[in-house]
C-alpha cells in the first residue's frame, strides 16, 4: 500500500491532460461550452457617430453664432441612411440609434426643445459641442478583441457574438464520457429494493454534475461478474475518452475493477490518497491514452472525488483555469486522523463580503443525506488536527 | 416625468408575482428547475447496520473473553441476505454495503486480519464493540425530511431523489415568455447589416440567461410598424404569461410600445426609474395579469433590467428566495447624477475569502464591449456621489 498525498494525486492527474480538439457549433447552442477562438470586432463600435438621446441634430457653429431655433429638414429613424443639412439654420430631428450625418455634430434632446411648425427652439439651457454623442468606434475599433478564447460562453458573450454576425462558434470538444456503476446490490431507482438492496443514484448524479459542462454522459451499470465486467469495459475504453466508475475498488472479495483494468492493459497510476473520503479512488490510463476514474462507491466518496479530480483535470484539460476558491471558516473542526480531510460545508457571504464556510456533523462518506443542503468540499490540510474558526481554506463548490 | 427609485420599482414588481402551479417531470430532467415538494426518507438511512469497511463481522461477546481466531462461516456479498452466526467462535466473511445479521455486532477490517485455511485470526489491535458499522436509521428516519421544497434542483438532490425511488419530481411550473426586440435599424444575424443597421443580440442573450431557470423562451422582432406592433403584442398577451421586450419605449418619434401597450388595455405600473442605465423601463400588466417588462433597447440596459428586476421577480415568484450578495469595491468611482448607478464590476475572492469588487470604465449603456469581462453590476445608492475603496455595496451577478 503506497498510499499518496491528495497533491501527489492532482500532480499525476495533471500530467495526464487531453485535448479534444475543436467544433463548430450554432452560438445558440454553445451556452456553458469553452470558446476555442478569440472574438474581434468585425467594425467600429459603434459603427457610425450615433445619438444617444431622441431629438434634433445640430451644427454647433451655428449655436455658438447664436441661432437658438432651427427648421426641421427631414426626420430620422434608427437605420436610416443619414439626413444632412446644407443650411446651418437647419436640423435633422434624429433618434437614439441612427447614424448622424458629418453636416451635424450635436444633439439636443426633446426635453431641452420646444417644437411648434416644423421649428425646434433650444430652451434656456446650454447647449455643449458633441453632446449627447457616441462617437463612432469609442468603444472598440474595428479588428480590436471582443472575447478572449479558453473561457466558459456566458449569455454576454453570445450576445457579442450575435452583434459581429458570429452565428457559429469554435468551441473546444469535451470528452465522450460514460459513467460505470457497479454493485450487486444496487437497484434501478424505478423499482423497489429487497430490505437488502439500495436504489442506484451515483451514475444519475455524475450525469447531472457533468452537463453544466456541455457533456452528456452515458449510463451504465454493471453487477459483480469478473467475465462481463471485463467484456464491457472493453468496449468502454475503445468507444469513450473517459470512463468515470464508482464502486469495486476497495479490498472486498468482489472489488474487480483494478483487476479487470489492469488486465484490458489500463496502466495504474495510482491507487488510494490520504485523504477522506475517497481513499481507494483509483486512477490509470490505457494504451490508447483513454482515461478511467474508479472512485469508492460510497455516495459522498464519488462526489468528492468528481469534484476534488475529474472537474479540475477537465477545466485544465479545457484550458478555462479558473481560480481557486477561498472561505474563513466559520466553527472549529477536530480530525484526529493522519488523512486530508474534506468537510462539507455550507458557504455564505455576509454583508462584509466575507465568504464563510460553517461545516456540518456527518456520519462518514455513506451519509449523503446532507449534500443538498451543503454548497461545497473545504479541503483540510493532512498535516494538522485542529482547524479553529477564523482560519481560511480552500473549498471547492459543488452546488453554487 | 414621475421617475420612481429603484425601491419603488422593486416593491410594485414585488407586488405582482405570479403562481404558475406545479407540474410532475422526470428526475433526470429536472436539474435547475424549483422542487415543488419535500422529499422524505423512504426508509431508515441506512435501510440497515452495514459494515463501513470490508473484512469480517464477529459478536463482540466472544472477542471480550478471549476469542481471537473465528472460523469463516460464510462470505456475504453487498445485496446478499444476511448470514446469520450460531457458534460464537464462527464469524461472517463480509463486504462494505452489506446487511448486517442480529448475530453479529462488530467488524474487523482484513487490514487487521490474517486469514488462513478459512480461519481469521485478529492480528495486534484493541477491538471496539460496534466498531466499523453505520447503523441502521443512524443518517435519518423514514419520513425523515431529505430535501425541503422550494430550492433549485441540484445534482445532489437528483441524488437523493434516486435513491428514494422519486423518479417523478413535482416541480414549480415556469412561466410562458416571448422576448420580443423592435427597431427597424436591427437586422437579424445571420445577415450582413447595412453601414447604419445594428445585428439584434438582445434577444438572443435574454434567451440564453433564461435557460439556467427551465425557461425555453420564444424570440420575435418586430419593426417599427404601430399596426403590426398592435397586433403580435395582441396575439403575445394571449399566448404567454411574461412579455420581455427591448427597445421603444423612450421619447422617439418611433416609439410605439407604451402606447400600443395601453391601448390593448394594459395597465402601467411605471416607466421610468431614476437609475442608470435602463432609465426608461416600462413595466405594466394586462387585464389578464400577464406582465410586460419593456425594457430599453440598449444591451447594457437590457441586461441590467434583466438581472435587477426580472430575474428577482421569477425567483419570488417560484420562492427561491436566494440571499441578497455584497461585495467590497475596490476602487474609487465617482458618479455625480441624481440616479442610482448600476456600475459593471469584475468579482473576485481573495484567499482571505473577501468578495471584491473592480469597476470598469465604460462608455454608456450602449457599450456592451465589457458585459463579457465583468460579472456582475453594483448597485450604489442614490444619495450619494462618491463611492470609496473598501466600502460595501450589494451586487447583481450575471456571469458567475
Amino acid at each position: 500500500m503506497e498510499m499518496i498525498t491528495v497533491q501527489e494525486a492532482e500532480n499525476i492527474l495533471f500530467s495526464e491532460l487531453r485535448d479534444f480538439g475543436t467544433e463548430e457549433i450554432s452560438y445558440e447552442q454553445a451556452l456553458g461550452r469553452v470558446l476555442a477562438e478569440n472574438l474581434l470586432a468585425d467594425r467600429d463600435l459603434p459603427p457610425f457617430d450615433r445619438p444617444t438621446v431622441d431629438g434634433i441634430a445640430i451644427d454647433y457653429d451655428a449655436y455658438h453664432k447664436g441661432v437658438h431655433s432651427f427648421s426641421i429638414k427631414a426626420t430620422q429613424a434608427a437605420g436610416d441612411s443619414p439626413n444632412a443639412i446644407t443650411d446651418q439654420t437647419d436640423c435633422i430631428e434624429i433618434m437614439t440609434g441612427a447614424a448622424l450625418d458629418q453636416s451635424v455634430n450635436t444633439v439636443i434632446r426633446y426635453e431641452d426643445l420646444s417644437i411648434e411648425n416644423g421649428i425646434a427652439s433650444i430652451q434656456n439651457i446650454e447647449v455643449k459641442k458633441g453632446q449627447n454623442i457616441h462617437l463612432k468606434g469609442k468603444d472598440k475599433k474595428q479588428g480590436d478583441l471582443l472575447v478572449k478564447a479558453n473561457q466558459l460562453i456566458t449569455p454576454a458573450i453570445i450576445g457579442v457574438a450575435a452583434s459581429i454576425g458570429k452565428i457559429k462558434l469554435s468551441v473546444k470538444k469535451v470528452p465522450r464520457v460514460i459513467i460505470i456503476s457497479t454493485g450487486d446490490e444496487m437497484v434501478d431507482p424505478s423499482t423497489d429494493p429487497t430490505p437488502f438492496q439500495l436504489r442506484r443514484s451515483n451514475g444519475i448524479t455524475i450525469k447531472a454534475a457533468l452537463t453544466k459542462f456541455g457533456i452528456h454522459a452515458e449510463l451504465l451499470h454493471l453487477n459483480d461478474n469478473y467475465e462481463i465486467i471485463r467484456q464491457e469495459l472493453k468496449h468502454c475504453l475503445n468507444d469513450y475518452d473517459v470512463l468515470l466508475m464508482s464502486g469495486g475498488v476497495s479490498m472486498g472479495k468482489f472489488d474487480y475493477v483494478p483487476k479487470v483494468l489492469e488486465e484490458l492493459g489500463v496502466q495504474k497510476l495510482f491507487h488510494k490518497i490520504k485523504q477522506r473520503p475517497g481513499k481507494p479512488f483509483w486512477f490509470g490510463k490505457s494504451p490508447e491514452q483513454k482515461l478511467i476514474f474508479a472512485f469508492p462507491g460510497n455516495p459522498v466518496s464519488v462526489f468528492m472525488c468528481l469534484h476534488r479530480y475529474f472537474v479540475p483535470w477537465l477545466e485544465q484539460s479545457l484550458q478555462t483555469n479558473p481560480s481557486p476558491q477561498y472561505a474563513m471558516l466559520n466553527n472549529d473542526i477536530q480530525f484526529p486522523y493522519s488523512l486530508q480531510y474534506f468537510a462539507q460545508v455550507k458557504l455564505r457571504i455576509n454583508e462584509t463580503g466575507q465568504l464563510t464556510a460553517e461545516s456540518i456533523d456527518t456520519n462518514g462518506s455513506g451519509d449523503f443525506s446532507h449534500l443538498p443542503e451543503t454548497d461545497a468540499f473545504m479541503e483540510l490540510p493532512l498535516e494538522q488536527e485542529v482547524f479553529r474558526k477564523g482560519e481560511m481554506y480552500r473549498v471547492w463548490k459543488y452546488n453554487l
